[in-house]
């Protein structure tokens, strides 16, 4: 049995306002004027002084808005990639990921890519990537994904959803602002929150446990029923305490795994262009069978919040159709053996996914 | 206000077993054979192959045996520099420590020392060394202090009982292999795992507490309760979870602060020699005014493992050696800031203080 040697975010801050600490933290860290600090930022921040205005830019420095309507795709990243090897004097001096769960991945992506040969999309995988990252910093607007501490960032190929899974892809730095998330529209708030919610309940119940992903993952199971559920907190305790969850679900399936709705959500993902935080609701909300208690709890939490799920994603869809995300799915393995157990394929058939597709 | 950005350890292990793992994690921080890996092992486990067999030595790297009778000193600290320096061709590839907290807080305090200049005692306090540390690694073989992911080495010097606290003080590198605790004798399995649970109650009950060291607080006090009160848990789950303890703990505290029981105890130590977990226990059960519910809980583990803690051991002190003590724990002001509030002063007087050491 080999353990994994698990690579944790070597420097965080946390705190109401951390935010305008960024200049001191990146001081050091300039490698010279004609290095810039490049900013990745979710585009719903375009014309929000509130934040832009503390951006703290100097010298080449510069912002990117990204448009994160769509799950990051490596060529997206290529384009990033080739836009600043194109506009910048020298490497940068860091990147700098401001957004969700899509932006954070970007900013761990685009780090890799500018010093590593090739395209995004050769490094899906496990452990392709063979250069450290370039200095970069996780300042996540929105809590959940667990993109901010984990060892990947998901991406959607010419072939595959799948991550750059590698010891340099994690942040070097993570900034924990939860002020950055007090203007998060509610049905984003909750399908982002539930990410946590669900991959918790995914590892929790999952054959890969272990005492280590446990803890974590039963902090972050409490963090996200005390949010969703019970009516104890003031807003800004909901909001450091979901952020918190957010952080500690990453740990606890960064040392497990995620399970069924992550399997499945991923294939609607890739053919549907279905966004992470609402495909994995509406894939779970129809797991009763594998996540009996869990699918109960977030039933609860989707009335209390008057979420309403979009119906019949996969009315269209043809044989063909289903063939492929069906193969799409199964080709996670660790996820379904994870859920189910060594003997999944006897479980869980394309029959069997078929009808549940069917039903979404 | 300012949030202070946290070093986390970099790498983390965890598993039943996964010592056996060290000798492919220090392959590639190997600097050369004349660079050797010197591993502090607490004594204990001297004549002891079942641990010591497993130690994977090559070219130059060694054991040295440290004895944890006495809580670790700054002089301690320089004669093993000295003997390394002495006795090695170039400066080691790394320091290893194998025990309990202090063995752990020797190994990084060692580390420091390797490559900054002057005494151990320089170092004491906030933020003081200058360069970074020699590759070191975590290995604890009891669960309690948190010292695996600590920014400090607490150490006793000739002034004062005091940490050399700093970006470079965490490990590089933890084990947490849980199977190495089970030999612990239970009192000082009781006392060290107390630490924990007492250092919880100070973080969670302070003024200094967030939503980050709340989460994290939380965590390892419901562990402590699974270990120490409830009676569910196999040999091996409980081993594992009060290392997840110590571990969450350590976290908790990292981003708070400590309180009464630690800042009267590190007088015990200073002027008695009284070791930091026993020396809690002793401090704490006298406590019930600052944590009522705390120390009710506490007396209720005390009782279920038929502790007894030692009686009397002020009574033959001095009004000289009073003044001494309550001039030491006066002087841990953030402790009783976190445990009292910004008018600390007023409640917690040098006569409070003599009455509530003359009961121990």
């Amino acid at each position: 049995m080999s353990y994994k040697n698990f690579p944790m975010v070597p420097r965080v801050i946390f705190g109401r306002g951390s935010f305008n600490q960024l200049s001191e933290i990146l001081a050091p860290k300039r490698s010279g004027i004609n290095a810039p600090f490049i900013y990745l930022v979710d585009d719903v921040f375009k014309g929000n002084p509130w934040l832009t205005s503390r951006i703290p830019l100097a010298y080449e420095d510069r912002i990117i808005f990204v448009s994160t309507e769509k799950e990051p795709t490596t060529t997206q990243v290529d384009a990033l990639v080739e836009d600043i090897i194109l506009t910048t004097k020298a490497l940068p001096s860091g990147i700098l990921g401001i957004g969700g769960g899509s932006v954070l991945d970007l900013a761990k992506a685009v780090s890799i890519m500018l010093t590593n040969e090739g395209e995004a999309k050769d490094y899906q995988g496990w452990d392709l990537v063979k250069n450290p990252a370039i200095y970069h910093v996780g300042i996540p607007t929105i809590s959940g994904t667990g993109a901010e501490v984990s060892r990947t960032t998901v991406l959607i190929g010419p072939e595959k959803k799948l991550g750059m899974n590698s010891d340099f892809t994690p942040f070097d730095q993570v900034i924990l602002d939860s002020e950055l998330t007090k203007d998060v529209p509610t049905e984003q708030w909750f399908y982002t929150g539930m990410d946590c919610y669900i991959h918790c309940v995914e590892s929790l119940t999952g054959t890969y446990l272990n005492t280590f992903s446990e803890t974590y993952g039963n902090m972050a199971l409490e963090l996200c029923k005390e949010v969703f559920l019970d009516n104890n907190l003031s807003q800004i305790e909901s909001q450091e305490k979901l952020m918190m969850a957010s952080w500690h679900g990453g740990m606890s399936i960064a040392y497990s795994q995620v399970g069924v709705a992550h399997a499945m959500s991923y294939a609607l993902a890739f053919l549907l262009g279905v966004k992470h935080g609402i495909g994995n609701c509406i894939v779970f909300d129809h797991l009763e069978e594998f996540y009996p208690e869990g699918v109960k709890v977030f039933k609860a939490m989707k009335q209390k919040h008057n979420i309403v799920l979009p119906q019949g994603i996969c009315a269209d869809l043809t044989d063909a159709d289903f063939d492929k995300m069906i193969t799409i799915t199964l080709n996670l393995e660790p996820l379904w053996e994870n859920a189910l157990g060594k003997s999944w394929k006897s479980i869980i058939t394309p029959q069997k996914l078929k009808e549940l597709y069917q039903k979404m």
